[in-house]
């Protein structure tokens, strides 16, 4: 579709926090300015039929659209699809597209691919498994660009995988992993609740949906299995704070015999020599969410606990744009032929 | 210079807030990236000789960077200068540099046009003025792109001026304004000071350099007379508040005999009917700065309150954007001839 | 009733922020430490039902207490009711409550003196003026002690009034007062609402009810009127920002005809003079919303511009301590005799 | 002491944020109001010769104090002396003092009983170990309760001791910690530092001194190691977050052979079924930092992971109440034969 074509976009829950990033980056992509993609269709559920301008002040280049409702009518027929709905939704919508459609979904129905952990941690009927929109998990890059049917990560697994998969591949850890992953509030979506008001969230942290009760635990696992090829423990916590974009994740996991920082080091360094949107931090400097605002990027840093004998890495994100829009795009951008990165920056709003 | 030579970028004080900005811009500028425009010496004071990839992990771009000290040796010969220093270092380094360098100030050196008001807020000799970067006041897009020379406005004064001079040219208020400012705590710039720390901003306000003290008093007075041919009496007030970037100012005057909300409303949408950084929100929806975050757009807002018979306009800028680093860029753009609007956004980084 | 007699107090819209406030501070109360202040019932409306250990665990005294439906039988007989629920809520149940109780109103059913202003600003029947319950406004702590019926202050009036009315009094300015508030989150309540969510406020500023459109704007007119002895012009502008707590306010007028700093100061120091919870700062120090956190202080600035010819006063309040719940316990020790600051603490949580 | 002598009390480094908080419940506490507390010396570094009403008007009530040098001749003689100082400065000042004075120290001087592990972590001499002030610890209380010389805890390990020990105690876990927490930026203290400006914390979270590289790492490791009578790994990763006050802890370890979700919760019921400073929150509630703000309390939560096999426990403390200042008051009324929740409060200013 890069010969020329305009291609046509739709975004089904565009007035959500995922849609309004995949606008964002929409707008801003080289595509769009150069007249070779067309912003369609965008949808919503209860604010059908109210202007983006007062939806989404931010986007003042889509400002004389009004909102649709999300139906399979409305969306068909365009070229992409980028589906920012709720998990049974999408795998509602998403089976009722064309097959020409190219469909990228950013809920969790196409993710896992065992039914029984979909069954278990969503309670519903198991939809199915598209191809997992990790570019940088190993295989993945190809398996995207040569599908219309892609499922976006969460936002936890990418932060987690990117920080956990180098060491497990490379065998200098054990495969058991103490996960804990600090958020920004936008991951909660922007659906009224009491305990997401600001007064309740600005200066308090709490854990949540702990000892494995978070949906993202099984896709944590499913990725790092598929790397290491064998079982991978995962024990993963969740930890809500105070800013409105970034997850901080850290990953540690008992040192490998034989394994040493120099090794452990090699395994990220190796992993991540050519990804364009992975930066391993030069030794002593650990990441932080302020650097990756509203950028494609996941900062790494990964050292040696000698005492305690653990690996310890941790990554950065804002979960809006790697862990959501800019992976969705990045997604659209193989799948289409665009260059990997069109349209994503690797610079951050900072501070 | 938009004939297809490289454009030679350098930036003074490139560690700081602002110099900070203007690098995220510039990294994002198509010249940068169709290689016409290239990004010469970086310079600081005390972090001179450190790499940028740990003072700004947030540019990876530029991460084999190192950065080099202020002087004119380093910085002269370049096609553009960005001084990003504190006041009296641009001013001298400003005043030292080749006549052919397009030079753009960021600090306040060049802004004021009396002599008189410069020492009494400065306290030191007044090194001249220089156009005034605001291309949004009447007269001044063509005065800067005709300029080798360039002050870029203060935050505040962007804030206060393009929410007040439309109703003071068209003579809607009494020219006798208040002001209350509201500004995140980048504002203040990177130096190491107790009362900017986290724990002593976060989950505070507090209002500082009141009743006339601040420096962007005189500066928000010399744009408003200018514009309405006589004396505007200014009462200024910044309020700090815990956020990184963004300005809230709000401008209540007396309404003036014979004017009303539809004349009031007019006077604004007259003049910023062309602008592209300028969007007066549909009635009844007030500017929030979250929806102005990295872009360079001033949202306004306009009322008539009936019974206390005042106009109340309310802007939001980002105070690094539009604020300083993309007033810059802005600048850059049309002394070169560029388009005005390249490398800078209009959609927001939200929430 | 301080003779030995066990005061039994209930809570009404015990779960909201202004209940959980007041049981904070009675949790504190020396009376209730000593048991001579028994907590009795605490009602809501949705919560009824539910343990105060799951909805308020920052009460852990309270923690074995469950919500009761917020009815008349449930409130009445208890010698003194707090009531802090909706407006229009508030006038029904205090109608309803027996002569003998203490009636102490959160809400702004009973504030306003004119019920013209009642209905423009409120759209509905007007149920009455009670005492106010802002001990330090001429007269009222007078007022309040010889009352069993207490209508408490809203926040916004709080910060205003006590930054204004001396200035009034005294004469030494214009009666034509320019007022900006800049508020924290918690202000708006705990019912849910999406542009009160912690993604939508943090990291934003936003201007709101502008032009005369916010309720307390005719409360706040209402009191400097009763001191000034005329018309008082009140533009009156709240301003939205990230915090839990806290209100800094600025005001600012035009400095009377023969007034000078020295008068100004004069009129605050001798209106404060003997006030516990009112503290002119030093000269050249300006309040800090921080510096009151959890007390039931007010602190004070005042300062005249000039050049612009206007005074400028701050204040920085607790909006949910002297803004609403410190007031109430406040106004509750008058009205039972309390020592006036039993409970309330001048000390604020800082950082 | 509480048969009616009047305590002389000193505060040294009083205007840093220990010292803070130590006066700002000194001020409420009931012998301090009853007239038997008197607050003596108040001592800076930097500040001495400043009025504490500049300093800290958050507290009025020692507005007209000024601050003294710290040196032993200022601070000899008081019955009680804090030291809120940096470390090397409280071993040589402590060491310094009378015999009778009680000294409670809040730096790290004097924690550590194993020499080797203060030179590694600290890299000066070891000045020796004192009492160590965690009552909730076994054997702690009655050790405080007979010294006049008190080691007060680290805010981190107060956190991690207080979530960990039961399940060590008990034998439900295998001595092997992972352990993540999260802090609000008051921890970093007072000091001027670009990294800790609110525009570097805000909207930001990073890891730093990971890998065991953080001081608090072996104090955490002597807690625990003496409540299991056996050696315990612990891998502790620190996270700075942007709230001003609070830590939330996420301790997991690998669920011992035979335990369950029953003999792990008892464990903890049984260890904390007396204290007043600690609770245990239903089951499903995770605590949450706002609600400990500005009280002393420790909120505490306890899952198994079924999937992972282990053991989730985390807790919510204020770092400068119960991680500092509070448990340094706690101390205080220990030592002295007051109640020991004399001045400390278990409601917290939520929201």
């Amino acid at each position: 579709m890069s010969d020329g074509k305009v291609v046509n976009v739709a975004v089904a829950g565009a007035t959500g926090y995922a849609g309004g990033e995949i606008l964002r980056l929409l707008v801003g992509h080289p595509a769009y300015q150069a007249g070779n993609l067309r912003i369609g269709a965008l949808t919503g559920a209860s604010n059908a039929g109210e202007p983006v301008s007062e939806l989404m002040p931010h986007l003042p280049e889509l400002g004389d659209r009004v909102i649709e409702p999300t139906t399979v009518d409305v969306l068909d027929g365009h070229d992409v699809v980028f589906l920012g709905l709720p998990h049974g939704h999408s795998a509602k919508i998403g089976a009722a597209l064309g097959e020409d459609d190219v469909v990228i979904d950013c809920a969790a129905d196409f993710r896992l691919r065992d039914s029984h952990a979909w069954q278990r941690y969503y309670g519903s009927e198991h939809a199915g498994a598209w191809p997992y929109g990790l570019p940088e998990l190993p295989g993945h890059r190809e398996e995207v660009a040569a599908s219309s049917r892609i499922a976006v990560p969460g936002c936890f697994p990418t932060g987690a995988t990117l920080a956990a998969w180098p060491a497990l591949r490379a065998g200098v850890v054990e495969p058991d992993l103490a996960i804990v992953a600090v958020t920004g509030v936008s991951g909660a979506g922007k659906k009224a609740k009491v305990e997401m008001l600001g007064a309740e969230t600005m200066g308090s942290l709490k854990a949540y949906s702990v000892a494995g009760a978070h949906r993202h635990t099984p896709e944590i696992a499913q990725n790092l299995e598929e790397v290491a090829g064998r079982p991978v423990n995962v024990s993963f916590t969740p930890v809500l704070a105070p800013l409105p974009r970034g997850i901080l994740t850290t990953v540690t996991a008992p040192l490998a015999e034989g394994a040493d920082l120099k090794t452990v080091r090699g395994a990220y360094e190796q992993a991540y020599a050519e990804e364009p949107f992975v930066l391993l931090l030069p030794a002593g400097q650990q990441p932080q969410t302020q650097h990756v605002v509203g950028s494609n990027m996941c900062h790494l840093q990964v050292e040696v606990d000698e005492g305690a004998r653990r690996v310890v890495a941790t990554s950065a994100i804002d979960n809006l744009t790697k862990g959501t829009g800019g992976a969705a795009v990045q997604c659209m951008n193989l799948a289409l032929g665009f260059d990997e990165g069109a349209g994503l920056s690797r610079a951050a709003v900072a501070p």
